[in-house]
């Protein structure tokens, strides 16, 4: 089923079936809205009287935020996965938003599909282990929130990897495909970035404990959550930064080519166009007489010529060698 | 008619010729001023009160803003298409101004041109569709600006189809006109981000519901209309983001051109200036003797000098495959 | 004469030689001192009791800035021209300092320098028009201010002619002295820039009412050249971002012209060397023999290699169009 | 040990092996939990009443922050040295977590490694020197975090031993790895400024004296702390800067190289290639005739070509020296 | 000496050599610690009551600031000239810290060297002229600051001058130390404005009028220096953008440098070339034929070739002259 009701009372958790029935139960309740339709969103939100926009923002995925109503709190939230297709202009980030409805002693959560974090705690608190929903709706809200924050090291951890690799190759790749999977990553970065930060905010107001419906206690985990958060966002600032150090690495890498090919070119150039030069002259039709060319009748002329050009090269080399250019 | 009265009662909404009459009228009023000229704007102003500096704003397309007056709260908002033409000096984004008097009862909207989002509402008033003004000027006033809202995703599709359009050609054009379009992109965006950041603030303002004229129940709404605005400014700096990335691969795919020119220059250059030196060798004028070269007396002289240079030709190709160069 | 006053009642304007006398007599004073020495801006301070600092800071040229004393508020703005020579440390844009002291029932201008924007109004109100000095002197400082405003677009308009200029040099040109205009362009507008923020916040300062001096009806008049300030703040962004853009372009024409200098270079060296290479062969002075250069002594040899070449450059001319060479 | 409790009296300092002993007795108590296991740190805290998501905090390595709880203040910092490595994904800055829960009479300083600057005020307080505890817990942790941040101008000097090596570097080598060092050294100082941030405002925070627990004389020591990582968050802007000036250093001097290897490369062909033109003139076979060629017959002809030659190449040679080409 | 004290009375001021007495006297105290010893300073600040890590504040030169103590005010500033070395990790601007403590009826000054602005006051204060420690402790610092202030703007004058030079410079030379004249200006810049933002800050609380021992009068003087602070920030803006400008230009004539290079090398090539082709062609030994280079045997064979070769070179440079290569 999609969507779930239970109940904890000193007795241990009651499963339900009619969503008014558990909410009018003593006790703390919990229905679990997950990948359910438009239509039981709907019923739910009139049993616990809440807001259609606030439904609305569940289905259509808006920022992070928390916004307090008179008789609950609302927190909507995302899970994060890496996305691996290609496709410009999805989100680089695949997102699945995750609304919270905390009342006194009542939590709504609901989602269009199933979410992990939820199932995760959802069966520790229907296998009545970890004590979760005696501790309240919002500690169980938290319970939540804190596994979703959680994934989120996974997807910077998938982040690490790419980067890993791209900096593998930038120092010998002019490859434009490189140049591509480092925009790719700093794109991820700035996604994740914008999806942590208005979440940072939302858990901060938790955090700060203004809500009635988060006890005092509780608000100390809020702060943890909270603290990860912030990690989370230094943490894609580093990323960026190394992202950022690569791409410098990559078209430094491109000049440095273009730099090592004019130097092959000017060495073959300065070292054969000259010899070029002097075979030239000794292929020059002057008529013989006293100064033109005497060395063309010279027993050893030809091998004087060959070792005198073999000699300007062994020159030219060794000072092409001395600048660094071989 | 360019300006036209509509007053909602229990009974229905009747149509008003007189504004004077319309705003003295038990119920809800609504005037609407769509392609007003000044002499109506200033008519329908001293009917309602409506401080002439308001009015001038409407015509003067100032920043969209919210100003609270005595009994009335001024909203000021734009409407914004994308303009196709090409010309530097006219902004990118085609705006038209549209000015919100909101009162306990009245509600006045004004605007130079006829405008979409007003002309839509209008008709669901005044065929006593949707009962939108029996919930009061305010939340009339939150449709019209939903309508304006939903209209900035579509400027907002035809960016994306542009960049879209403009990352196909940046990994193969060096063409000056990609660099071009791509300014030309960023430069909407710019602009489209410099309308949406005031019109944030000013719904922002009635989200927190301040004015008086603004229902505990309307909130909420402008709350939702404030979420898709705070969406909006997100999705520019992602498409700003996307627009960068093309621009740095473009001006990579040019340095890359440049370098794969100078490596086809290189190759040409090592292989064919040797062996034009080789030949040169062989056509010097030197007296026949023992030791001038004597392979030009010899029967396989040429082919073997031939193959000579084919072989180091084929030696140099192969260097320079292994190099990437070809 | 620099110094004059001139006092309102509903008797119509008077004006008065004893600085004094206009001070103490009924009615609404305004004393204009356009052009001042420092002795003449001393004595009118001394009689309104104005501090010494502020005659200074008008005559100094500081930042534009509102200060509240005891019994006047002192607003100091600058008027804007553009500077057309070309010395580098004088800023581009020429500011002249006007001060305004608004007291309860008295206005003291006071500049350098005669300023446009105060004679234009001193005119109508000595010419008893528009009834401006009647609605206090607040009102009348705002019409004051108001005409240095709109001037400002003006500066605005001739930075606007100057990029649209250099927009049409940038794509063609690889002149240094276009960089040099751009650098220009882009130093005027931080120049005016710095000008126009601090301004902003001085006339906000009055916008918001906080000083007893300005009348609740004025705010409005306040607010409204507020919002030109803030415009006009938006335009020198946007004519930044365009004096960026235009600087792109220029950098990239740059680097095209390179590219295709290199693509002309490569396709000469491409097609002329190898075929240098084939006529060196031809020279070479190989011994008349079977396998020795048999072509050279057929009757068509000739023409058969003078088509080879010729077939050979126009794959060379096929293939290079191919590319994008030529 | 790695966990000991000593108690300041009037008679002096007493070491307890029971932390509830060291709790309860009358004095201020100051408990070392330095390289403490899980357990350890858990028992100290339940002593304490200390929150089990503070140890945890300490454990894990969060960002620097000042905590108020119910009876104590939670500070956490950290210690900071270079990492000599090279491995891309560990923090270029070795940090260790120092937890400081100051309470009325009591301190509790936690860390899961040994720290210099913690050990270094124990032992002044054992040996009962400079009476540190006995101006309370507060001016205790305020001695620990004293050294701690000093330890930080450590890590900034070598940070510049860095800097100052690759700016030698800069002005001659075109090497890639010359760009890593650059990366690294701007990633450390990223990586560094990222700790002093939060431990600016979590010593910011003591330094208000807000907490309860921070007398009043007490204030002015923080504050001097707090002066020290402003200059140190300062300090590592300045060497920001300078490594990002090293940087477009390097990228110029790979820029001058490719332009002085292509100045040499023109210099060669443009003195090279005419000369081989002129001697290839001299080797055209045409028929002797009064135009062809005379100079082939003259007595003087090779020496006069061969001058001319020489005379051309001068010529070139003055020019380019002139034009700074060599 | 370098502690002295003097007391204004109504009957003038006495110099006193205690201290104490100085602190004590009927009247307005002035102590001045200019050059002063550690040992000299300690005990200045015993006898006022100064706390010792506001002396060692002085001794170290941390960032300007104000802070209030209970009894008195303490302001650090510090005087700034340039540094014309060229060691790198020498801030470039050479500052010196001047505290001022500044109580109901007294002023102690300390530097640790003599500082040309407090002397000047010292002395016209000794000689009774200006009457300026009769306004009291906080005008007499006011006098003081302003000295300091005023030499801030030689700096920039300097730096003015440096960056003349070099705008000179860019356009023409691609010299490296150019570049780094850049880098030295910016640093220089940069380290100015971290001494000018903080002092800023110090001089704004004191024109707020905060602290007791700031008389109204004396506020409106602070306020003074404090616009000249806020011109001098903007000052290092302006110029720092002049400095990038510069360092645009610098980097584009390099560019330009490369490109005129390549086009020279290109129009050398092309023309030369192909005509060596040519002449390659007639050196070509193919046996006399109908069809063999029947021009070898023609009269005016060679100036016909010669001619059509100079023909081609003249079109090729009239082809280059119009694209703009020479
Ligand atoms: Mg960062
Ligand atoms: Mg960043
Ligand atoms: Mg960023
Ligand atoms: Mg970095
Ligand atoms: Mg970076
Ligand atoms: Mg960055
Ligand atoms: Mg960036
Ligand atoms: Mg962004
Ligand atoms: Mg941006
Ligand atoms: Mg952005
Ligand atoms: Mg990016
Ligand atoms: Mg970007
Ligand atoms: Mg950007
Ligand atoms: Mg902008
Ligand atoms: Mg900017
Ligand atoms: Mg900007
Ligand atoms: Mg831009
Ligand atoms: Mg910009
Ligand atoms: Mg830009
Ligand atoms: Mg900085
Ligand atoms: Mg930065
Ligand atoms: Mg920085
Ligand atoms: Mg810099
Ligand atoms: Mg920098
Ligand atoms: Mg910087
Ligand atoms: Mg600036
Ligand atoms: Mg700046
Ligand atoms: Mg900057
Ligand atoms: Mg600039
Ligand atoms: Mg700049
Ligand atoms: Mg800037």
């Amino acid at each position: 089923m999609t969507v779930e009701a239970t109940v904890y009372t000193s007795d241990g958790t009651t499963t339900y079936t009619d969503l008014q029935d558990a909410r009018d139960a003593a006790g703390t309740t919990w229905v679990r809205a997950s990948g359910a339709t438009a239509e039981e969103m709907t019923e739910v939100a009139s049993v616990f009287d809440v807001h259609s926009l606030s439904v609305e923002d569940v289905r259509n995925g808006v920022r992070p935020k928390t916004e307090e109503f008179d008789d609950h709190v609302f927190v909507l939230l995302k899970t994060a996965t890496l996305r691996r297709g290609e496709t410009t202009f999805e989100e680089e980030i695949r997102q699945r938003s995750v609304g919270f409805f905390v009342g006194d002693d009542w939590l709504v959560t609901m989602s269009m599909e199933s979410v992990d974090a939820v199932e995760r705690v959802w069966q520790m608190v229907v296998r009545e282990e970890g004590r979760i929903l005696r501790r309240g709706p919002d500690f169980t809200a938290y319970r939540v929130i804190d596994g979703i924050a959680d994934a989120y090291f996974d997807v910077l951890d998938e982040i690490e990897d790419q980067i890993e690799r791209v900096e593998n190759e930038v120092t010998t790749s002019t490859d434009l495909e490189t140049l591509e999977t480092i925009n790719n990553v700093r794109r991820e970065l700035l996604s994740f970035r914008k999806l942590l930060w208005p979440s940072r905010e939302a858990i901060g107001y938790l955090a700060r404990g203004d809500p009635d419906q988060i006890q005092e206690d509780t608000e100390k985990y809020y702060r943890d959550v909270y603290d990860h958060l912030v990690q989370l966002v230094d943490l894609t600032e580093t990323y960026r930064d190394l992202a950022n150090g690569a791409r410098d690495i990559y078209l430094n890498t491109l000049s440095l080519s273009t730099n090592e090919v004019m130097k092959k070119l000017t060495v073959v150039a300065t070292i054969v166009l000259p010899l070029t030069f002097v075979v030239g002259v000794y292929g020059m039709n002057f008529a013989d007489g006293p100064y033109n060319m005497p060395e063309l009748g010279w027993t050893y002329g030809y091998p004087a010529v060959m070792l005198g050009m073999l000699a300007v090269t062994l020159i030219l080399v060794a000072y092409f060698r001395e600048e660094g250019y071989v």
